[in-house]
């Protein structure tokens, strides 16, 4: 069986590991205290070109989106995001549990868009029985989007820029955001991010951890008691330097820029051996998740050798499907799909 | 320099490490529907004795109380706890929250009396203005408590019988579960546990494992939708059989039940040093903390070379201070303590 | 000046000031527990066809709805509602203060169609990641709706049938409960409301009280810990009284009823004024909210003399306006509009 | 009967109740626009001596107690009050529904103590822990207490500079307000308590009015969006000039403080008699709440005539009771009351 589920399915990159293990006897102190962590914060403040962040480590995505948008929020303002933002969808109401609405925004590929923003925000403002109404308080976007989309430099910059015109704070869930950075024709880097952002995080989990998420605050203002509430959020590792070890891994020697880069091309070679062989492709996605229209009979036939997720329900004759790839899918696994289609 | 501060500063048990490396490559599905996570359940129920309890895995442990609690309190009512317990004053207001006031009991060396939990409900239901008041809806305790002490059975057993008769489910928080159940002259099993308790956790963190919690739901009726709401608390591993893994090493060959029967006696060993040298225990515990009262100029000579925790704040003469054992914990380090107390 | 911007600009009806004042310097028990909220219940249960029901009484309609859905959820759910649904956007997130999500359904002039409400059910439940998405745990409607509109008894019945055949409760908004029962042409009556609906509230303070909803609950088996969940929601009036003595006024000698159909009679007139002098009915509303289309020119003339509420934006050449009426409208204001439109 | 049970157990101060009905056709805008509820505020800015206060009208004192210290706190704060404070005891856990623990000092007499107050801050602050607890974030005090005592200005003034001190907002609660300011030998005055507090209420519930309290708040850095908060709070009353136009009466022609000096004399009248009469005054209370410890067989014989509550459980041989005067309180009564223990 070759598995293109999702980019989470295995353990952690080799070289994460190597260090886990070298470092698994050592004794520090906890919370994310020890040098681990705060070298591997240094790394990362490097790499975004942010001296002056402040870097937190978190374990989960749905654990750091809830506890950075309560640190965010006032509590009668709720946060702007795509009706198809992970927040909205799949995180059980985690936001909603913390007292806060989510003001939904139309979703184009899984994108918002800055003209829509900017009206949502003028509407508001300009209908008299406002405050009797949620207060956007903050933007959260994603990137890549839900769909594997992304935000070109210029798009995010006119997004950045209203959040800016309003002082509503730009979040951005980054829980791929190395395959965003090597999307195909993509035109951000980690420094635009930071520049743009006042809060982002950098996924580990799906880029090579074990887990672990970097919240990174660029904005000096904002969350300024972030720690306790990560502790109130239950989100605080006891063992905190595991994520500090496995951040300082996927920050030296590029680790994480190059598993984007390799985790991209592969989807992206994906995604040309189905359009070569006739198939329609559902969504146009630059990153490392593609999205194929496939005939059912096809999708019977790969199912016994070939692992992968139908992307909502059955359709009547065709169904979209979702190929993912990970730090882990192999040029091997690659040729192997495009030899079992070739015999079907 | 030797570590007597926590019991959570190295990384995981050599057995833990090892499944962890031999898994890595693997490929499952997430957020523990994995083989490995539903072995893990099954080791658990076995050891307890329960076929019919639910166990489900978490991260770190004030994630899972909170996560526990929500689910098991009404919107009107409160958890009954300590004082001292580690809900009510180390995890950063996770209860309040999500929504719940914390209902204090006194605390006697860490432990709650049964007469009073019993006075307390009662007087409750006396109070003709009850309604306006936070209900009692479940009993919180800690085993080993926060001061290292545990109950008895007979003591358990009497709580246990209070919270039946009131319906208050009964919750155990059981970070360091395996050293309450090898402590000292101690007289109670797991199986006892998992009969007297509603529900409970396994600690993981302080015993062995990266991370990871079990929580055992004994009770049937309870938690029906434990899931979501695990989810909704920024809870769920998305790599979850990471947590499966790790309990399978735990509770293959006995393994949980050796690591706490060593770190127990490593810690009795250290106390009867203190005693033998003529200084005072500070509280007498049967488990892996220790608390003795040591003149500040002992204090003084030791930390050059012996790393613990001061207990509260530092005394005009004296102060108490913490020893903790773990599995990392040798031999060893203790005849070098024992060596250095020598020449003082 | 003439008024028709809302239904809640004056204070009591005359029969209800006249016992508030009757009763003034009465001394009674608080919080509800005396004669009049006990007779006032009674009333209405009597009027409800619900002998078993279980009333109280609470201020204001957003206090009521957030109390009684903060009840009637578990921690994992969330309630459905229509987009335009009084909880969804008039408000201001108090549902989500109490840590629930709205889950939206299409809004048809205010209405749910009962389709699509199962539709989202079988959708949810059919998506395999369900557990990772906030579980529709009861539904909201208003009647009227916030348009004006009233559902049929048959639309009820349907909506009613799914709420029964998933298990999910259904609570019915009636702040303006009046008015939709005595809807032009409707076919719905307070004992079908009563049959249908889960929990429902009667609302006073459109209808003649100074302020004042009345909570009816006819299935037993829901909100059995209601009292400390208003206490807890700020919601108990210390001197209950007052709600139990102004509800017995409108529940006996038809108050209630008389009031609906005599302000409905009168906003049916001044939408045939309208019509009758050819400007456009923007919504066909059968209850005390009118909706009119009227040329900016004429809202400009009417303005000096008549107070009315624009609905949504100024349009270019036109805007859709609102005029409702009350217990206090008089014939004779609605001749002087008539006569004030005839000179235009 | 005569009654001593309360101070609400009436309904309006019959100058209230006619301003009430003299105003009760006129239409006005909502939501606390109109110009008798701007009138109120201005009255009561003037009475207090800050003409830049902000001043909001809610309906009662749970109420006000969740909404405004839920507006003051950060998410990871509590606030700080005595163990007997009513957000204590006696509002249902309202305070931790809205996320905030309480954090408890000893209570003496219902007071709290200036050097303890100061005591958990410093304690706190020098924990090193102190990121894993609940952050003083501010105090709560009531005036009169619960218990019926009152600080002296001096008490006071020594509370709030440490308040400042430690940047911690001062809010107090006052229900009885006009009580406190009355009582015997009392050195507060209501530009004291304004001077003194960074938010307090005013209350009228206990004070003459049907309902509402009055929300002052001196520190212009606060609450700057309590408007939405009282909304989501479900505390924003739809006729809302009805608070407007109570507050106007009580403070116009010093009814306020007329009212609080009558009702606190009545009583210092009841203790007199009660003292005179060789019974043991519990508390030594100098306002509108007199303490008396009975001999049992005194409190059967008392039953049928007089009306009062028994403070804590029925003793062995004597039982505190409270005697309670309001604005309803007659001399007449009060002779009556001396007739009966008289004859006994």
């Amino acid at each position: 069986m070759i598995y293109f589920d999702s980019d989470y399915m295995a353990g952690a990159h080799p070289k994460v590991m190597e260090r886990l293990l070298k470092t698994n006897h050592l004794q520090t102190v906890g919370y994310g205290s020890d040098d681990y962590t705060k070298h591997a914060a240094e790394l990362i403040k490097d790499a975004c070109g942010k001296p002056d962040a402040r870097v937190y480590f978190l374990t989960g995505g749905t654990q750091t989106n809830a506890t950075v948008i309560d640190g965010l929020l006032a509590k009668h303002q709720g946060v702007l995001a795509a009706e198809s933002g992970h927040i909205n969808v799949h995180e059980a109401g985690a936001i909603e549990a913390s007292g806060h609405k989510i003001l939904t925004l139309p979703q184009h590929e899984g994108k918002i868009w800055a003209s829509e923003l900017k009206e949502y925000i003028e509407n508001f403002y300009n209908d008299d029985t406002y405050e009797h109404m949620v207060a956007p308080g903050m933007l959260y976007i994603s990137f890549p989007t839900e769909y594997g989309t992304v935000y070109s430099y210029e798009e995010l910059k006119e997004i950045s820029d209203i959040c800016n015109k309003y002082q509503i704070p730009l979040y951005i869930d980054g829980a791929r955001l190395a395959y965003g950075l090597a999307a195909e024709n993509g035109s951000v880097t980690l420094k635009d991010i930071a520049a743009l952002a006042d809060v982002f995080y950098i996924g580990g989990t799906k880029v090579g951890t074990l887990f672990g998420e970097a919240v990174v605050i660029t904005n000096p203002t904002l969350l300024k008691n972030f720690f306790p509430l990560i502790k109130q959020h239950g989100a605080l590792l006891a063992k905190g330097r595991l994520l500090g070890v496995q951040f300082e891994a996927l920050f030296e020697d590029n680790l994480y820029e190059d598993i984007g880069l390799q985790v991209v091309n592969k989807a992206i070679r994906i995604r040309e051996i189905f359009k070569s062989k006739g198939y329609k492709i559902a969504a146009d996605s630059p990153t490392n998740q593609q999205f194929i229209c496939l005939p059912n009979h096809i999708i019977d036939q790969l199912m016994p050798n070939v692992s992968f997720e139908l992307w909502g329900p059955r359709g009547k004759e065709e169904t979209t499907v979702r190929f993912v790839t990970g730090w882990t899918t192999t040029d091997q696994e690659i040729e192997t799909l495009a030899e079992i289609l070739d015999k079907l």
